[in-house]
């Protein structure tokens, strides 16, 4: 964002923030999900998880019904058709859909009471101890807080941000001014927010304390359109620049806008359990600012010179988790493939096929054996000199083959072997990671075509 | 640390660790400040930062009566044999040193009670009410805490970590034996820790959110003295490598050793309001890894294959706060002085004056005149070519001496201006901030140029 971008500035707010902020903000008073505690058990859920279970309970028996048709009718077997036709099917879905709404009703609404009677209705157990002692449902707000020292009770509350979003907000101006930006302009932001999900699971795909890389687009009111069309655009770019193939990538627009938004779209990538939200595109409109503004009583409007008026600007973010971008990345790079080995037999091998530009190790120098004084000097000394410039390892333990398979499984996409040809005529190995082919290089070339071949400029570049 | 050293990796680990984390590290019984309130103001306090107040009262009425005598004797006057022989300064500085005395037992000894006779024996009031109606005094322990969502009650409570070293430790076998090290080998890691301060004061020096800079070095049993002297010559080397005279720096060796130590040291500089500690360096022996141990029942034992035996290793840290750093290097960076401007005429210009490597933007592309196209098309096209491999900005407003001082004021080390010139042979002024010189350069070479004078590379080679 801020490389390629000249009107896109960094920043790194505090993860405390006033209090006040997360009330203009909407978080205080809507961040919430609605909480149950079983009372024989003391296992805490969410009502509308244990809701949706009893739905995914009954779309499993259709799919159990599916399954035996199919069996018994082989090829000819209708699939579609007989979801919509067969009396069982059609009586579970119009069930499944009934409670769906119910329960869409009753969170729209705010509904905790609405929602206890559909747990009574629906008869549902706790999942532990088969109890249905439940307590009533109640608002659950996501944020964590915290209480300074130095102020004691309710004055004192602190929350840790559940995003990074607020603290360009409120830093809208410092950084306008200071950076003298013109509208359009952006700031990006990296760091860590917290969530106190009661449920997180599927890996690192949903966590308490995860980190995330924002970036809000400050435009004209009504220019917005436009600039959410062009960041879409942008950013499946970005994603299609890391190597991740268009199959796996697609835009699933929001079925129910937030509060603050006038359109929003997920990126959604196919993790190993399914189409998943990767990064979010919303056009925030002028809600962030403008609840900001009206809440502390100050003024957060921008001067626009061409216009010759002052205007509480409109923001398109991009907001991507990045930790999901690196499930992501590990999802689509793990690979277990079978290459002829040394001796030219066919052997498995785990290679992490990520793109040179996010490789933690973008070169291995390895001398060919280790108890040969001349060898490892020589592989030494390159190592000393590449490091600067190119993330490095230096290994000697163990067959070359098992180092090339070590190098392999943590993405490393170029080794550079020291053998006894390297010692009359300077030159060295250059293995590809992917295609497995070896180059002779000279020694005095590797810096610069190692550089080339991995640094992210290459990415960026390729994204103007 | 880690570009630099091949044994020494990064990591980033959690804000939020296992509680019994903080068991183990001894911050949840031992981290602890003494807390008074006022009844009356309801304002809060540390009551030895109140005790402290009093000797400073009695040291500047020391520093009144020292004052007045030299004024009295002139050049004659002898300070110290006056501090020495004058009664009431005797005086005032035993009465000093006996409270301080009493401070330090009372603070050893964790004795609230004898910390409250001492607010009342001296009459200490309330700064604000000037109230003496305290509340007891009473341990305050400095972690955030918070609490899980899905889990109720003391179970669930959760710190915001107050240190990023016990990341480290937790991780050790597990960075260890993934990234294959053997001993001596170091992790490192930058990250936000959290302290819940009840005074937060000078500037940016002490906040509730900060961040740290640590490295952990993990040596055999016996060999620390010798580490402990190499980290606290490697981090001088650093600390002057970076441009901060070695004037403003110094070793300072802590008077109380804490519990995990047997030999500690801070490196101090010399900010406008005293020496304070910027970096701790720390022999910690096996007290964290020990303790970790004993409390998880896990063995976090390293095997030596040269000693063939397993050992629970011995650690020297090194412990920098990165906002600390941050306002030493903008204290000594910031300069104003008088220089000659466009005319020859003296003027003055505020110049930060950091290290190529830390200014956040390395060069300025300015086209002499904002409104000829042939200038503004030139300079655009380098500040798009220079933007990926320099931090770059782009500015065309005002006169270019302007330019020049608002690039001056930011600590940019480098100015390239396209002029006439640069239309007839392709050339532009590269301008040095400090010697204000300016030479004509090929544009051809001004990346390869500018990358040489502020990559970061030129500082970390110097440091081998």
């Amino acid at each position: 964002m801020v490389q390629l971008h000249g009107n896109i500035v960094g920043i790194d707010a505090a993860i405390f923030m006033h209090p006040k902020t997360w009330k203009a903000s909407g978080h205080v008073d809507a961040f919430n999900d609605p909480l149950v505690d079983n009372k024989d058990s003391k296992k805490r859920y969410r009502a509308d998880v244990l809701i949706e279970g009893v739905v995914d309970k009954i779309n499993d028996k259709i799919n159990k019904e599916v399954e035996k048709a199919a069996k018994r009718f082989g090829e000819s077997f209708d699939e579609k058709m007989f979801r919509e036709t067969n009396p069982r099917c059609v009586e579970y879905a119009q069930k499944a859909a009934a409670i769906e709404k119910q329960l869409a009703e009753a969170m729209k609404a705010g509904d905790m009471a609405a929602l206890k009677t559909m747990l009574e209705e629906l008869e549902i157990a706790d999942p532990e101890s088969g109890s249905r002692n439940w307590t009533d449902v109640r608002q659950f707000n996501l944020m964590f807080n915290t209480q300074l020292g130095n102020i004691a009770g309710e004055e004192g509350k602190l929350y840790l941000r559940p995003e990074t979003a607020q603290g360009i907000f409120v830093n809208f101006l410092n950084v306008q001014r200071s950076t003298r930006q013109k509208i359009p302009f952006g700031i990006a932001q990296i760091g860590k927010a917290f969530r106190n999900e009661i449920v997180a699971r599927q890996f690192i795909f949903r966590m308490r304390e995860f980190e995330q890389m924002e970036m809000q687009f400050f435009i004209r009111p009504g220019s917005q359109k436009e600039w959410y069309a062009k960041w879409k655009e942008l950013r499946m770019k970005w994603h299609l620049a890391l190597g991740t193939p268009q199959s796996k990538l697609r835009f699933k627009d929001h079925d129910n806008l937030a509060h603050y938004a006038d359109a929003a779209v997920d990126v959604q990538y196919e993790f190993p359990f399914g189409f998943k939200e990767l990064e979010g595109i919303h056009s925030r409109t002028d809600f962030d600012l403008g609840s900001h503004e009206k809440l502390s009583g100050k003024k957060l409007q921008y001067f626009d010179p061409e216009l010759n008026e002052s205007y509480v600007p409109f923001v398109v973010e991009t907001s991507i988790g990045a930790d999901r971008m690196f499930l992501a990345m590990m999802s689509q790079a793990y690979t277990e493939e079978t290459v002829p080995d040394a001796q030219g037999e066919e052997a498995t091998r785990v290679v992490l096929k990520l793109h040179p530009a996010l490789a933690p190790v973008k070169c291995a120098v390895l001398p060919l054996l280790k108890n040969k004084e001349e060898l490892t000097t020589v592989a030494t000394d390159i190592f000393n000199k590449l490091k600067f410039s190119v993330d490095c390892q230096y290994d000697e333990k163990d067959a070359i083959g098992r180092r090339y398979r070590r190098q392999d499984a943590i993405g490393t996409p170029y080794c550079v072997t020291v053998d006894f040809q390297t010692l009359e005529d300077k030159t060295v190995t250059l293995r590809d990671r992917d295609t497995l082919k070896q180059e002779r290089i000279k020694i005095e070339d590797l810096e610069r075509i190692l550089v080339e071949k991995t640094d992210m400029k290459n990415l960026l570049t390729k994204l103007v």
